[in-house]
Order: structure tokens, then sequence, then C-alpha cells
């Protein structure tokens, strides 16, 4: 029976090393979409235009399709005037060519004519009678949109693995592509254990607290792009774990549990694992702060990850290890988001464990970021890790990190990054 | 008949002023959702919480609940040795007290028992018989998480407004609240006209492009909180239009058209608006390059954006005018993003109109961010806007921004945003 006295910690290199060995991330597979839902998803291939773009010359304002030559030494007070031989519309072929010494009215967004090599616009004309007077020169191509300035064709214009938001749907909106394949979105289950979490919404028992990991990891998965399936409060004992277990690793590609590593001298979750399927439990206790009753587990080839009860711990060991996990199989490529800043205070590890430090930043002088460490010892604080910017890290190595010293801060969210710039 | 010859520009501000004089942005409605769906939504109301949390005082680790006072003096040659007396687990009343010269087996997350004020970790003890000897001492609170020290009852935990995420979900979860008010989505009907633009997966007959703003646009509102009523391509023909002017301004709370109002001479949209509702079309045509041929009405309280048809005037315009408002519609508060960068060549402004010159941006020495502009005369192209990092502003009153300047770019895409920093 494994104790959770008799745990033997691994280090973080050789707990990632080790679940490297046992389970490779791939993407669970792909699927086609219309290009209406496609926000916020990831591509699967390369997207390559099969036409120019635009496919034709095109005029880019209301005027005139000239031959630029014809305007030449026209000014304010010496207009050029060119005959009018007719219009050309948008959507159709032009019916008309301008040849020497005439023009064709033009609006924008409408294919120049044949003969034609410049626009001029609408505002530096006049009518007269069957003439147009031309009060300013044009050069060849001044007003025109040439086929393929914008996308060639045969050009590869997003790369497999982009994640899709506005501009990148107005670019596959431009080469005409409605349908779309994506790859899948990874479906993460996940539930908490423990005798004293509730769910939001019901009372609140006496020595009972509500169940935050369950919720918060689920928003976690869903922001790197999976979907969580949340199976909600399983109490910790071994047939309802086995079954809860059972039906996860059936319906999902990573299982998740919170809870339930350290609620005794007895851990029933990596028993239960070991009984599920090979190679079973491969780390059982991580040396590292927060976070070391971590077990990580792989049951015929679907990574499981036991997460402490702890809400900070819990989404800091999400972050640093199921979540990269999480975004291969989902064919993402996000990288962590780090940016250097001074430490305004001596920074200690735990002994012998890779800290992960939280932290708040704030503008220091000369553009130079001040991180502090957010209050420890709250590592089941949730508001702890709500006011943390992101964390730093320090190796299991070093003795302390010096007030003043120049560290690397990974940012939880994307929406903070603005207020550290420019 | 309006005539897009004689169009009367208002400057930037002038438009919102007169948009701002004739409609009031409101937040649409709320709605109660469930905890789990309301990722990404937007909190209708501050949030308050009904209990401490946690609602007792809690052990942080795994070991032996003391009075701090009885292991004063203990070190690891010199241990104290304390009677137990009982055990605590989690999610039930202690049913042991402390008293002077004792001690009770806690776990992590088990309430702390009368009588105890401290715990001791697991590591620094060893059992003899019914005793245990402490071989470090604590002081008073070491390793307890006191009751209300992460959420106090009556804190107000997060603002009306507050765009639920990762750690916001823990929070709401942390405090028990199953449902959630957020405000509703606004819903956006967006169509294109032009007799040039086909449906993406339609064949692209001759002298056709692609229907880009539709897509692009309904992306740019999801990415704004809102829900877009992609009503595709309508013909450019004024029964056409007012049928589905009338559908949308009937399902939607803004209505956005792109296209067809610089197609010819005479614009349609206008003219149409104009018979749909008080006080219609406020403002036709602005100032602004790109953007000019812009149209904003109110009918019947509900306001109408008819955009420029190339795409990145059209995205431009809807990030300077409409987008405000639908965050407002949303109950959201984001502020623009902005940062300061060097310009890395003279600008020059379009005469008279204030101009968004969309720029690239790149770290330069000591930390400067250096803005290059992308190519101008593309507004008909989307890869412009897609390559673009953001945009500066040049104003009406400007003769040109100098080569070295600082200047303040407003940024399109969070997710470019870390690139730029630390």
């Amino acid at each position: 029976m494994r104790s959770a006295l008799f745990r033997k910690l691994v280090s973080v290199d050789d707990a990632k090393r080790i679940l490297a060995e046992n389970y490779t991330p791939k993407p669970v597979g792909t699927e086609t979409i219309s290009l209406s839902e496609s926000y916020d998803r990831t591509l699967a291939n390369n997207m390559v235009s099969l036409h120019d773009i635009p496919p034709f010359n095109r005029s880019t304002v209301d005027g005139y399709a000239v031959r630029a030559e014809d305007t030449f030494g026209a000014e304010e007070d010496h207009p050029v005037s060119l005959r009018l031989v007719g219009r050309v519309s948008v959507g159709e072929a032009p019916r008309v060519e301008v040849q020497r010494g005439t023009l064709a009215e033009i609006v924008t967004g409408a294919p120049i004519p044949e003969g034609a090599d410049a626009v001029v616009m609408i505002e530096y004309t006049a009518r007269e009678g069957n003439s147009i007077l031309i009060r300013q020169a044009v050069s060849t191509r001044e007003n025109v949109m040439k086929a393929g300035s914008d996308i060639r064709k045969g050009e590869t214009v997003l790369k497999k693995g982009t994640v899709l938001s506005t501009y990148e749907i107005g670019v596959l909106a431009a080469i005409g592509s409605a349908k779309v394949e994506v790859f899948k979105r990874p479906r993460v289950a996940l539930f908490s254990t423990g005798a004293e979490i509730v769910e939001p919404g019901k009372s609140l028992a006496p020595r009972k607290i509500f169940d935050i990991n369950a919720h918060a990891l689920s928003a976690a998965v869903v922001a790197c792009g999976g979907e969580s399936l949340n199976m909600g409060i399983v109490q910790d004992e071994a047939n309802q774990l086995k079954v809860a277990l059972q039906k996860a690793l059936k319906t999902a590609d990573i299982v998740t549990t919170s809870g339930g590593v350290s609620v005794g001298p007895t851990d029933i979750i990596p028993k239960v694992l070991d009984t599920l399927g090979k190679p079973g439990v491969l780390v059982y206790g991580i040396a590292v702060r927060p976070g070391k009753p971590t077990t990580m587990a792989v049951v015929d080839n679907k990574p499981v990850f036991s997460l402490p009860g702890h809400p900070a711990s819990a989404l800091l060991i999400f972050h640093v290890f199921v979540r990269p996990v999480l975004l291969s199989m989902g064919g993402r490529k996000e990288k962590p988001v780090i940016v250097k800043a001074v430490v305004s205070e001596r920074l200690f590890p735990s002994r012998g464990r890779r800290t992960y430090v939280t932290v708040t930043l704030k503008k220091g002088r000369a553009g130079r970021l001040l991180a502090s460490s957010t209050p420890s010892g709250l590592s089941g604080a949730i508001t702890t890790l709500a006011k943390a910017d992101g964390f730093t890290v320090i190796h299991e190595s070093q003795q302390f990190v010096e007030k003043g010293a120049v560290v690397e801060v990974e940012l939880f969210k994307p929406s903070t990054y603005y207020s550290f710039m420019g």
C-alpha cells in the first residue's frame, strides 16, 4: 500500500522525463467545420490560396480609368481633356476598352478595363459634355490594386497550428475557405475528491468548503483550447474512485483529479490507478513547491494527473505539467509568455525542491518591471493566484535569489500583459 | 437623393458626438447562467462572499495539532514529547480537544481542534508508543490557514463588469456561486453588399471576389463579447436592402453593413435607412482615412453602422466606432491597449482627415519599441491588417509625424502583446 509518508519525490525535470518516456502527446484528431464556427479553433493544415487575391486589377477609388501617360502634364490650371467611352461597374467584365485619348468611368472595386493602367480620382476631374477634364496627372498603377497584390495564388497564407481570430478568419474568407479543417479540442475529464468539499450552490455544512478546483481547472482547460468534462465531486473511497476513473478514461483524452493525494497516511487514487491499466503510476510526489503531492500516471496511453487539493497548488501544477500536454494534444504551439523583472525582496526556495514563487508586477523606473512575491503559505487561497501576475522559478540548486536580481517571470494571463508595456 | 459626390464629411470627433447625442449605449440585459458556462462572460453585479473562506481554521499540512507554547525549545537533539489524544479528519467537527501537554493527529485541510493553535509537520516528528516526539518548535498560527484569511464574509470579491476567466471562476466557486448573473451578449447583425462579392465556398466567377467582411467582422464581434448574426450577402438594391435591414433591426441590437456606400454616384443604404425609423442617418461620410464612406444611423434606438467595403477600412472603423458601443452594450469596460513607440519613418496624414496608420512593431535598443507603417494604398488588402500590430493616429491638425518621434500605438490583438515586453 502506498503511503504518503514514504513518497519518493522525483525532481521536476525527472517527472517530465518519466512522463515523456511513457507518453507522447499527439493531436487527438481533426474535424472540418464551417468558417463561421472557427473562432479560437486551431488550423490542422497550412492554408494555401488557390487564387490571386484580388483575382484581377481593381480600382481603389471612384473616378476614371485612364492610360497614365495621357494625363502627364495635367494640372489644376492646365487640365487635360479625355473622351468618355463608357462605364465599368463592379462584379462584371468591362464592356469597354480605353484607347489613347479616352477614359472610362469606374467605381471602387471595379476591374480596370483593357488599355487603362491607372485611375484618376473623381475629385480631380470635371465633366464637360462627353469629355472629362483631368486636373492632376497620375502615374502608372496609381489607384490600382494589382491582381495578387494581397495574396498570390499558391501562397501559404496561414500555417498549421494557427489559432484563428479576427484577421485570420478574414484571410480564410479572402481565399474562399468556407470550411476549415481544425484540430479537435482535447477532452479533459476533471473531478475533485475530499470529504470536506461541497459543490458550489449547495448549503455549506460546518467544517466543509466549496469545491474550487473542478471549476477553476475547467476554465483553465478551456483557456488552453480544450473541452472540459466536469465530473464534480467523487468521494475518497476505492470503489467510487475506480468507477469515476474508468468512466473518465473512457470518455476523455486526459484525466485530472485534485485533492485526495495528501489527505491521509494512505493514498487511494494511486492504488486504484495501478489497477486500471499499464504502466500505471509513474510519478508519486514531486520535489516541487507548491504541489509536492502530485501523482502522474499513464493508463492505456492516456495521461492521468492527480493534482493537490490546494487550489493555488493545483492551478500551478496544471500550468507547469498539464497545460503543455494539453496544448500539444490540441495542435497548439503557444509558448510560455516570459518577461524580465527585478525582484523587490530576497526570495528563498523550499529546500531541495524547485520553487515556483507567484509574484505581482509593477512598472519601476526606466521601464523596468518590479516583481514582489505574493504572500506564501496560502497555497489553499484562490485569491492569492487571482492577484498574481505570474511566477518565477527558483531552481533546486539555488540558495536564494538576491533582492535586486533580474529574474524571468512567466505570466498567467494575456490580459495582464498590456499594462506592463510601452 | 444622396450622392457620394456630395458627402458632407464630418470630423471623427463630431461623428462620435452626433452618435452620442442620439444614442446612449446601455447593457442589453442580463441572464443567470451556471458557473460552468461562465467562461468569457461578463459579471452583471458585484459579487460578495456570504462566508468566511475558509469558513474555519484549517491545517495546511499533514502533522499534529498542538498548543504552540508546548513546543517551545523543541530541537532535533532535544525533542519535546506530547501525548496523542486523537485524530482530526477533513470535513467533520473534531471530536477531540488539545489540552496542555497533548496533541492530535491532523491532515491537510482538516479543522484545527479546540485548544490547538498551530500544526507541526509530520516530517519533524516521531512516534513513541502513545506519545509523539516534536523535533522542531512552531510558532502560534504556524501551518494554520485562518478562517477568512482568503476571503472575508461580506467582502466584494469581483466587480460588476469583470470578464470571467480561470481565476475569477475559481473565486466564484470558492464563495459557492453555482449560478452567476451576467450581461447578455449584444447581438450584432452583419451583412455585406456589393455586386462583386461571392460567399466563400462558392465558385469564383470572373471579376468577383470572396466576401471577407461579414466573416472578419463576425469574428471581431465575438472578440468583443458579442454574438454575431451573419446574414451573408445582400444585393445592392433598394427592396432587398430594406427587407434585410428590417429583419436585422428586428433581431439584433446593433446592425452593421459593409460595402455599398461607395459603389456608385448614388448610395442606396442611407436612403433606405431614412425610411425605416427616426432619427435615421446621422453621419454620412467621415473625415477619416481609411473609412471615409462610413454612414452612421440610429433607427428606433438601434445603432446602424454602414462600413466601407475595403476589409482593412471596415475593420479599422469597426475598431474605432463600433467596438466601444458594443463593449458598453455588453457591460464590458475594456480599455484600449496602448504602447509608446518610436516611428521609423516620417508619417503623413491624409489632408484634412484624421489618419489611422497601421504599423508593425519591433523591439529596438534599450527596450524601446519601433513602429513601421504597413504598406498604404492597400486598404482593400486583408493581409495588411493581419500583419499589423496596431495603429497610430495622426490628427487633422498635424502636418506630419517626424521620423524618430514617440507616438502612441493602439494594439489590435492581445496575443501580440507579450512579444513587446520584458
